[in-house]
């Protein structure tokens, strides 16, 4: 099983690859896709879905779990993160990869068991889970690793759930 | 010069096609994209940025309007209204089409002249400019043509400065 968790944002967009075997999750790939601010917006997203299709194509994931989006933000980055998810959706809805969503609660109690757990926790504990030397840069690829081990953890829990193979 | 008007949403996308010919404003169509509500929002996504492009296809437009975010919204609708905005701006910049932005007040300025408009007087004077029988259905069609409204008139302005041919 391949999972593609990814970070959204309009000058960065976080991702990071796992292949899970059995209890064991192995990072594939990690890092981001970036813009520059130079571009307009509809090129920023050009180069994001342009990218999110390789990544797709390159590892064929079997799913893709995004951040569902975090209330506290403003308006305005609710609107601009909005716009860059919109072709990740897209770009996956093409490539045929269904798409889960975890709330940010999800993501630390998948991770590090603790919902109230602060972004270093989080980071720390997505290296020690994955047998990294250092824990992954920048601070979304880190992000999007854990939105993927939240994923792999949770669909565990489906299994555990529909019939104990977990 | 032929722009097209959009009204961004995930439910109804409205749209609005006109030439501008000297002074002329010619509607050559207007409508809705609609997406249903059982589909999940990455296929939802995909029929928008399917139909946007058949439609920047057919029409081959020189330019596309679409309105900035009303700020007045809340978080959820940004968001939600920001993903479909994102695949659009992405069929645009596909197309190889500029894509310009107004506000809801400089919409209002440029239909009816004045910002504080309900929206029946702009409804009224799109159909009044465009020589329409009656009011453009359904309502986001009709909002849709007031953007590329909008934008013509604003064409004319940009052009007044620069030298004066409008």
């Amino acid at each position: 099983m391949k999972i593609i968790g990814i970070d959204p944002g309009i000058a960065i967009v976080g991702y990071g690859v796992l292949e899970q075997r059995g209890n064991r999750l192995i990072p594939l790939d990690y890092g981001c896709i970036r813009t520059e601010a130079g571009l307009s917006v509809p090129a920023r997203l050009k180069r994001i879905y342009d990218e999110a299709r390789c990544l797709f194509r390159e590892y064929g994931p079997d799913v893709v779990a995004v951040e569902k989006l975090f209330f506290n933000r403003n308006v305005t980055t609710a609107f601009t993160v909005g716009q860059a998810r919109g072709v990740l959706l897209l770009a996956s809805e093409e490539a045929g990869v269904p798409v889960t969503e975890y709330t940010p609660l999800q993501v630390k109690m998948a991770v590090v068991g603790y919902g109230q757990a602060e972004k270093r926790q989080v980071q720390e504990m997505v290296r020690l889970l994955l047998s990294l030397s250092e824990v992954p840069k920048p601070d979304d690829a880190a992000d999007a690793l854990a939105i993927a081990i939240c994923q792999a953890h949770s669909t565990g829990l489906e299994r555990l759930e529909r019939g104990g193979w977990a």
